[in-house]
């Protein structure tokens, strides 16, 4: 992706890469602050996925492949590391393939960072490939919502629900971007926005509550997003907020599509019912900045993901192109 | 209200209140402080208007009468000064009604403060009778949806949305509200939270996304909202994010109830299309508790306000009763 560094040099850059360690993009102090995470131990990287240094499911997962790596360069035992990275986030579906992948790679003797390098330059392409497909669905003039971050940040590089619109602009075609603020933890006001101010596509950060003004002001023309898990059936669980959004897009008729890799797919679950929905700790919602901004002594609830039924999806975007729900069983058989 | 001030002691206060001058409570700095705002002239009290010391439609006309019998006690032009406070904030129809009847009586000869506090009693009185008829609405057992803060800061006392929910509790009815933290100025989090724990109210706030989720999930029985103007059709402008709440609980078959006094009503407009939306400076969105929290760069889209059309809601609460849609003729000929 085209970062651009504080002092003003453009740098192409990946959000986690392999560095003697596993390097990450801290997306935890962007947009105010860039700095590089380095993990040196399977903990570490642990950590990262845990406290969002790094978040987004597939580069949860090529960090967790990474990490893998780590274990195996270190002469550490694979099972132990495996579990300890697959105890950080419940939701993701890539983060368990990624482990499983790397894992039988490394076990059948494989170069440890030369399989983890394989699986992050596979999300790389796959990213890619969703732009390529998605991009024709971004017509010119195209006035498109997005919600968390679905972009380079959390896909290593491209993005999924960004990959198209990358794409699209870098066509020359004259798009503008709504992007939510995505509440409690602002992905979209701190990261797809920087994202996009590198990129130099025009954009407006809004409350998430506004989304639903602009779709009945007739000002949104398409909603991309990504995705955290994809049940068989079509439901997916994705950021909190994005179950409203797709409910008051298919109120207006406006096109509402899912960008995610295959390895997203959770073809053991016959419905969204089934995805684990992870509950993050309520300081989250309690304290903003560092102040408190509800009353001591009030609760809060802090659930991080909601699953939209497939009903509301008009298409998945995915490496293979592009997917209608009722094409999702050929899907499957390319999966495998 | 019941205010548990910071030393503990419990007072029963309302939000705006003649102490030789308009005193009322800074609603900028709860819940971490709780202070008293003191406006001197009516410039102090355009300033707690537009500045949102003040806000809530019917404490914005509370404060504007008094504003009014202000000026009137300092021998100043009502004309000058009804201008300079309808020049504050534009969608509450609440302000320029109070104004209008403020100013006749005080220009057909009555005392200008008792003139003001006849108002203030009228928006208390409302407010309760809001309580008394929308209380059976809200059966054991609830689980409540609001968004923002149509409590007794709003409306001096009881509240709109907030006075059923107040008078259920008091009843001894066990119910739960689910409190939408309403980004970007986030009046759930601070005030209704504030309110419900002042009256011992169990309640948890929420991102504003993830009111859809717990919708979804079956653990919302209903919903409340206050409104800011309503259209002659029922559509009716409310703080944003109302709309998206509204149309999914449509889906969900979640009852949806608009809490109102009938000075709310603004009979000249034909829909909601005719009220106009407030857009506040876009900072709101870029900055947190002094913190910046989009790249710079970024733009942002502030609007304060949404339009609900008449059709997601199952009921108007009004001081006179419940009305629904088709009864609006009738709510119409009262009012007159």
């Amino acid at each position: 992706m085209r970062v651009v560094l504080p002092d003003g040099r453009v740098e192409d850059m990946r959000s986690v890469f392999w560095d003697d360690g596993v390097v990450m993009i801290d997306q935890r102090l962007l947009p105010g602050e860039f700095r590089l995470f380095r993990a040196e131990s399977v903990e570490d990287v642990a950590f990262a996925i845990k406290d969002m240094v790094v978040r987004g499911a597939p580069a949860i997962g090529a960090a967790a492949a990474y990490g893998l790596a780590l274990a195996a360069v270190k002469g550490e035992d694979l099972e132990g590391a495996a579990r300890t990275l697959g105890n950080t986030r419940p939701t993701a579906h890539d983060l368990f393939f990624a482990l499983r992948v790397v894992r039988e790679r490394i076990e059948s003797g494989r170069d440890p960072v030369s399989a983890a390098e394989e699986y992050a330059e596979s999300v790389v392409e796959k990213s890619r490939l969703i732009g390529v497909h998605g991009e024709p669905l971004v017509e010119d003039g195209s006035r498109i919502l997005t919600h968390c971050n679905a972009g380079a940040l959390a896909t290593l590089d491209w993005g999924t629900a960004l990959a198209p619109i990358r794409m699209a602009h870098r066509k020359g075609k004259e798009i503008f971007v709504f992007v939510d603020e995505t509440r409690p933890k602002l992905q979209g006001a701190r990261l797809t926005a920087w994202e996009l101010l590198n990129e130099g596509i025009p954009h407006a950060v809004i409350a998430d509550n506004a989304a639903g003004f602009y779709m009945w002001k007739g000002e949104i023309s398409m909603v991309i997003v990504g995705a955290d898990r994809i049940a068989s059936n079509g439901d997916f669980a994705n950021k909190i907020g994005t179950y409203e959004k797709a409910v008051v897009a298919k109120e207006h008729g406006i096109p509402f599509y899912v960008a995610a890799p295959i390895s997203t797919f959770d073809f053991s679950l016959g419905s969204g019912r089934e995805i684990p929905i992870e509950m993050r700790n309520e300081d989250e919602v309690h304290f903003f900045a560092g102040s408190r901004i509800t009353p001591e002594g009030s609760r809060a609830l802090n659930p991080a993901f909601d699953v939209t039924p497939a009903e509301y999806v008009t298409a998945y975007i995915t490496e293979f192109g592009i997917f209608h729900r009722s094409e999702l069983e050929k899907l499957k058989r390319m999966a495998h």
